[in-house]
């Protein structure tokens, strides 16, 4: 089969044995979106060589349940080891020995199959297109914000960063009814959640406003962000950093000290909370997607995805 | 009147006008404490010049309600502008137009005389003797802790740093009931804490633990606190930042969101619950008290403080 391969002499789509672990399920991959992280790791930052990829939904090839072959599905995107605390609770997202889709020990969803254990793969319901599906892992950590912040209808919230992420995190964060700024550099994205009745701000506008906001999330991923966040915030206010920077930031820890900040990471979200938004229809994704193209196109398709002004970028096996 | 200052040309003790605001109480000062963060003024890393110190219990000397005059009393540091948000809420801690004893924009306690609002003033119990009462500031800084964080009989925790500020971080925790261990570098010190039944360990032995706590609390005021907290802190863990460090300290964001640890600042506190405990006999405090010294001596008293095995150094007019 073809597949989207980091290695060390480069990224290329490889053909490849397909997946045969008989113990989990087989997945057809429909469509598959390509993530900032993704980007990361072709780059060589995660340390992961092997197939790319974590956001799919497919159709369940080969099961040893096999009702479930023919179903579509999408999938949580890390295996955990069954047995530790975190697994037993039936959350593997912190089992230490975890392998993760396309990112740790795990080939990934840029391919024509895949593999995860049957416990991760969840039904997507017929109302939902794969090209909307594919946005629920996403979708899923944007979400992940409100398992690690409680929002109010008071509370001031700034997301800083209008790309993929920053949108997906403004759509969910204005759900909960919280006043919300959407801050970012590019108009044309700006003016995507304009139209959603998002509130939004230039940078240089936002920093004029002063330390009014009770949370910010930090979804550019690059470190003026993380910046201009601690410049909005009220003191005891809470930072959520979302995106994953690389290598070790400048942070002035006294001021999270004088300050009394909270800083708060958040990663990978459930998925059931995302599919029940796309099936309610309460989350625009359509102006989202910036281009498809064929999985042999893959690696050209990583290049556009990492230009300016291109939001998701899809593949079609 | 004689004050330690922290002037451009050094610190000493000198000879300044008492104070005279008629709209604030004049506190005559019994005993006051050197506290880290003196030190640090002293090597001018936060930009004050004047009388520095806001450890300290006193008496009332003058005061606009005249039936104070006599009390022995303990001072809250900040003194807000009475406007804000924040002062409106009754806590002036977080007031951007705040002054600070001895910190930012107000003379400190290691003088003959200080000055403070009113309503910053608590009375001391009489069973509180004045070298207790000098720590209720840091003692009431260590309880704020639980302003930030819950701890239960099940909150598995950590306090970095057997300092003095770390010494009473472990023994308003330990109060709580949750399950504490200090780690510290010096073994007399530990076992100050050893001696009142908290388990201790060396650092050496407390990295082979691994990611076993649930909340970590930084109260070394070192980097290699802040890297050694970061260690031990299981996923979804709380690393409390409780000393000020200075300038910027390298983080690891990455770990932040992989792990989605919360870092939480903690600073001042409110001093009622601190007074509860002193007048309980709940916290030991004489073991804590290295040396004493005439305010005279005030320079040299500083110097004797940042002094490797010295914990409190207390001066007194």
């Amino acid at each position: 089969m073809l597949a989207l391969r980091v290695e060390k002499d480069g990224v290329a789509v490889r053909e490849v044995d397909t997946p045969n672990l008989p113990d989990e399920a087989l997945v057809r991959v429909l469509v598959s979106g390509i993530c900032n992280t993704d980007l990361e790791i072709a780059r060589g930052y995660a340390g992961f060589t092997g197939t790319i990829g974590h956001e799919f939904v497919g159709v369940v090839a080969q099961s040893q349940d096999r009702s479930l072959i023919g179903t579509r599905v999408v999938g949580e995107i890390n295996a955990g080891c069954g047995k530790c605390e975190w697994c037993n609770a039936g959350d593997s997202r912190h089992c230490a020995e975890r392998t993760v889709l396309g990112i740790v020990g795990r080939d990934g969803a840029h391919a024509e199959y895949l593999q995860l254990p049957l416990q991760n793969l969840l039904m997507v319901p017929e109302r939902i297109p794969d090209e909307h599906a594919v946005f629920i892992e996403p979708l899923a950590a944007a979400c992940a914000i409100r398992e690690r912040v409680d929002f109010s209808g008071e509370t001031r919230t700034a997301v800083i960063g209008d790309g993929k992420l920053g949108l997906l995190c403004a759509q969910a964060i204005a759900l909960t009814g919280a006043p919300l700024l959407l801050i970012g550099k590019h108009e044309e994205k700006l003016r995507i959640a304009a139209r959603l009745g998002i509130e939004t701000s230039t940078v240089a506008d936002a920093e004029k406003r002063g330390r009014d906001f009770d949370v910010v999330v930090e979804a550019s991923g690059a470190a003026s962000g993380f910046t201009l966040a601690r410049k909005l915030l009220r003191p005891r206010g809470t930072l959520v950093l979302k995106s994953t920077f690389h290598g070790n930031s400048e942070i002035d820890a006294a001021q999270i000290v004088v300050d009394e900040l909270s800083i708060v990471g958040s990663r990978c979200g459930r998925f059931a909370p995302a599919i029940d938004l796309l099936k309610k229809g309460a989350i625009e994704l359509d102006s989202l997607i910036s281009e498809e193209y064929p999985l042999s196109e893959g690696a050209f398709a990583l290049q556009r995805a990492s230009q300016k002004g291109i939001l998701k970028v899809l593949l079609r096996p």
